[in-house]
Formats: C-alpha cells, sequence, structure tokens
C-alpha cells in the first residue's frame, strides 16, 4: 500500500542547449515549466496525511522561487551542465528531499518513501524524476 | 508487461478537518473530487480487456453515490477519523478491491493484480493510494 | 479588436440547495470550484498588459479568500440565496467589477470592458458570468 | 450562427520586459506559450468546413518557427516593445488575418468573419486576441 | 450581462469524408468528440439557474446516443453531407434548440438565449457552433 | 532514481468489437485516441537525456501513421483480434521497443529500461501498457 499526494507550481525560464542534437533549441529560447511534486508514502501521519499539502506546496514554491524568472545559462550551478527538462527534475527532486529530511516539511516528512517531480514543458512534452528515500 | 485501465468519476462531499496543521481547513467546507480508478492486470481476458469499462464504470459510481452530496461529518463510518484526499483515496480503493474480489467487475476482475484511486481536489493539488491484490 | 487577460485560482466551500430540482444537492455537500477570472480591454497600456496579472491574481484571490474554506449556508450574504455556480461566478465578477473600478487592478483597470468569471465545479460541468464595464 | 474551428500549437522562446509593473520578470527569463488559433465564420464551404484544419495547422506553425526557439529581445520587430502574452496573441492573429486574405488558409479563407489568438503561459494565466476581418 | 451553464459528454464514431481536401481523411476512420454543450441566459430561473443540470446532462446524453457507437456513414440523415466537426458541431446545436424549444430543460428552457456546441476531435484541434435562439 | 521523458500524439480510427460485453461498441464505431509515449532510464546520456524527444516523436508518429486514419477491422495484423485500447497500447508499445532497441531512438536509445503507452480514448477513460527492456 502506497499513498501519495502532489502539488503543482510552475516556473518561467530561459535556457540554451549544447550539442548538434537539440537542433533550434542551441539558440538562447525559454520554457514555462508546470512542475508537479509528487510524495509518496507507506503510512498517514496522525492527521491522515501524508504530508501537509500547504507545507509541501510552500517547500516547492521555495524551489522553484531560486530557479523561476532566470537565464539558467548565467546561474553558476548550472555551468556546463545542459539544463534539460529531465535534469531539472532531478535538480528540483533533490532540493525536494532535503527539505524532507529536514524541518521543512514538518513531521510527515519523515515517512516519504518516495518523491517524483515531473516538469511539463508543452502540452506535447514533459519529464519526470523519481527518487526512493 | 502490465496492463492498465482507468475510469473517471466525482463526488462532491462537505467536511471539515481537526488538528491545527488545517488551518483554514478546520472550519466546515467541501471539495469536489475528481476521481481516477485504476485497474491493472498482467494479462488481457478473453475479449482483449483488463476490465469491462462499463462494469468498472458502474462499480465505481456505485460506490462514489454512497459517499456524494453528502457531508462527511456525519457519516458514521468516518467519525473520529479526517476525512483528508489520502485517505478517500484508500477508502474507494478498498471498496473496489471488495467489488474486485466479488462479481462486481466480471470474470476479468480475477486478474487485477493492484487497483489506484486518484482524487483531485483541485487544479494544483490531488493524491492517491495504491494497493496490491 | 479585444484583449483579454485570465487568471485561475480556487475556492473550496460547503452548501446546499433549496428547491426540488436539486434532488439529492437539498443535502449539505461541497465543491471546488476552479475559477477563471477574464479581463477585456479593447486596448493595451502602456506596458503592453491589459493588466498586471500579479494585481489581477492579488485581486482574485483577494475576493476568493472571503468565500473559501466557508459553509455558504452560514454566510448572511447569501441567506435565502441558492449559492448555485452561476451565482457564484456573478458574486465573483461583480466584487471584480468593484476591484477594476477602484485601485486594485492598478492604471490598466481603467481600460477594462468585461470581465468574465468562470466556475468549474467538476470535469464535465461548469458556468460562467459576463459582464460589461 | 457562427462556426468555428481551432488548432493548437506551440512555441517556446526567451525574453524580458521593462517596467517597474514585471517585478522579477525583468530578468531575462522564458515561456511556452500553448498556443490555440481560432477561425469563425458565418458558413462552411462546400466541403463542410469553415477552413481545412491542415492548412490552418500549416500557417499557424509557419508563423510559430519565426518566434520559436528565440530570444524575443533579439528579434528587431520587437525592438522596444514588451513582448506580453497579449502582444503575442495580436502579433500572431494579424500575421494569420494576413494569411486568410492571401492563399494559404484555402478558399475557406475567404469566408472567415474572425480570428482569435489564446497564448497560454502556465496553467494558470492566458491571454488572447480578436480580431474581426 | 450574461449567464451560462456548460455539461460535457462524448461520442465515439466511425465516418469518412468525401473531397481531395480531406487526405488520408477520405478513408473509412473515426473520432471520440468530447462534447462541451454551453447554454446561454440573460437572468436566472427562481431557483437560481440557468438551466438545470441534470436536465441539460440528460437532454445533450439523449441526443448523443442517437450518434454515438456508430459508422455516421450508413445513417440516413448524414447522406452525401461529410459529417465535419464543425457540421457536428450544428447537428447538435440543432437538436438542443428543439430540447430548448419543448420541455426537455425544463422551465428554464424558455430563458435561453444562446446555445453553443463545441466537439473537441483531439488534443490540438476542436470546433464549434453557436446559434442565437 | 529513474527518469522519464514523455511525448504525445494522437490517431484517429474506426473498429468494431466481437463479444456481448461491448454492447452498443460491437457496432462500427471508431475513437481518437491521444497517445503518450513514456521512455524511462536509470541514468541520462551525455547531453543530458533519456532520449532525444525530437527523435522520441518522430519514431511514435512513424508508428502511429501505419494505424491513423484506417478501419482497424481491415487491417491483417488485427484479423480475429478485438482492437480495445488495452491492445493498442500493447501494440504501439512493442514497436517502440523494437526501435529502441534499433537506432530510431539514437544512441540514448539503449539505455531506456521502460516504456509505457498510454491511449486516453475520452475524458473519463483510459488504458496503458508498460514493458521493461
Amino acid at each position: 500500500m502506497t499513498y501519495s499526494v502532489t502539488v503543482r507550481d510552475h516556473i518561467m525560464i530561459a535556457h540554451s542547449f549544447t550539442g548538434e542534437a537539440f537542433g533550434p533549441a542551441q539558440r538562447l529560447h525559454g520554457a514555462t515549466y508546470v512542475v508537479d511534486a509528487t510524495f509518496r508514502a507507506p503510512t498517514l501521519d496522525d492527521d491522515g496525511m501524508v504530508v501537509d499539502i500547504g507545507r509541501a506546496s510552500d517547500a516547492l514554491r521555495g524551489i522553484l522561487s531560486s530557479l523561476s524568472y532566470r537565464n539558467l545559462d548565467d546561474e553558476p550551478e548550472f555551468h556546463g551542465i545542459n539544463t534539460t527538462t529531465e535534469r531539472l527534475c532531478s535538480t528540483i527532486a533533490e532540493r525536494l528531499v532535503t527539505a524532507a529530511r529536514g524541518d521543512s516539511l514538518g513531521p510527515g516528512g519523515a515517512a516519504i518513501s518516495a518523491i517524483v517531480v515531473t516538469l511539463h514543458e508543452s502540452h506535447i512534452a514533459w519529464a519526470s524524476y523519481e527518487v526512493t528515500l
């Protein structure tokens, strides 16, 4: 038995890609990523929740605010790295793992067994990253 | 190899939550839950189906009709329990398990290996519960 | 030529209806309403906007926060009135009209020619109200 | 009586805005715009269509390909102009008007009475522009 | 001021088109049409509704059941006519007009000022037909 | 840790089903299937991708073009088989497996650990098939 809770938010960023495989996306362009963060747990806490949705939304928003309205090509942490949809999924998911291990998600965070982050880059393409805690 | 079929329906309920973590949701309020019920099986039946979609929809509707247009705070089965989105997912999923083990889903029900129920509480939050049979 | 901008938010409320036409919805139940507020104008302001999306979102959220997480049956303003989806659309739209005529939406508010509010009560039903300024 | 046909596509662009009203969006960032182009006509052609969907899709894609995977701040046509969602709607719509008046949409183009372009910038905000021919 | 209510349902049909403009769609193929029926009125009835959603859904379903799970090429009413998405919109809308003028929609039907039917043929194309009563 | 990328496309087909369980769907009818193809991998390639989205989209489109705008009852490969949504999922997924094992998906194809194909037959029903490579 596995429970999960998902919250949705979004970011709007600029970036470019290095590598012939990217075709016209090698030019500086951008994307809206609609971001779904899923938290899984085998049990519910005393309140009947996987994790408090308000805290989960706040944690996600905090992480996204350090990325949004930016040109990712200028961010030191992404230097020399293609900020593909897949990679941004893992970046955001790993930060949520840190949040879950800390206090940001509240006591429910301790029971989280997996986190999945999905980024929708358009109505016809999306990517995700799943990590087990 | 895993096949699955999902059917969608919805309920409209009132309820309130107990616990400071719920903030304003401690007041009597309500929700539309768009409900997705997924049935998984490793093989298809002789007709080429996981489960008959008509029967699956009817089974789901029957379960939902006992919940919809109600104040869940007044329902004996939820006495002393927070009817969070997560918990309603498990309530509905466990009843579908009973349906699968009985005759409601037809002969295809015998091969079902897992049931997942997802409740969408808004365009930015949803929860799910997965149970293996 | 008409420009428009739409922002989306949501409320979760309890209520009941009076009248045989409502069937089981005469019982206390509830709904999530996903709320779309559209602002129309024949021209754009100096910044190239119909109305600032941030201000529009804040104005909408302010109006919705006075309705959300409540039992509308207990709200004096709705005494003796069925809070149907249609009627909640007009309630919210008229408050946005007041916001547009005041300062809440910024200078762009003066050019707004129409406001439309749509409330989605489920994946299969929604209502709207359009008012010309 | 009015008929309409809508086709959907998307672009991914970088840009920045000038003006304090834009807050963090003054920084170079980007967006995926999911683009809906609607063609209205009072009658159908001999084939029973407002406009051939294949031709309409091709016309839209041709227009979008001159915008997509670009930093709009570097495009001469947008020099000194904020490329807000509203303004990109009108840019695309006016080019579709030219297409409708030329041959790109086929014979059905002659009967088109209005064109509406909607750009979805996220799951919670979109804009549109409607022009009568 | 205009109120509206929309209900959603769907049909699954086979058909083929006559005319070179249709390319591969000249072959027998099929479509799921997700059908949105919108009812507009300048005022609400005594219950606070444009039209009873239950009655509206039933009226729509009745009309759709005479079309669904059929090969429209074999239906006498469509003999010699291309059953394009646009044309099916008008077929369904005109039947809803008849329903509104009769008793099917209840007393609210008398105030309906316009009906709009939208058929979604895929995630990237849809059509609609609007008729004023 | 698992990464995934999903691309979306669609097909429009006619077919009929054999078996009393199918009720009115035993008649010749049709469907639009919105098709989501998901590719999973435990690692990213040197460009930071699971698989090139352009190549994945092209591979999916190639497979779908051999099915779309057809009456599946007339296709030899489906002779004597009910082309249920579940079965079409597996047909498409197995062809993507072949593509992944060949060159069609590029070098990223070698790392793909699973493929999932989901077909949405309406707004209230969908099916999927997952295969591990």
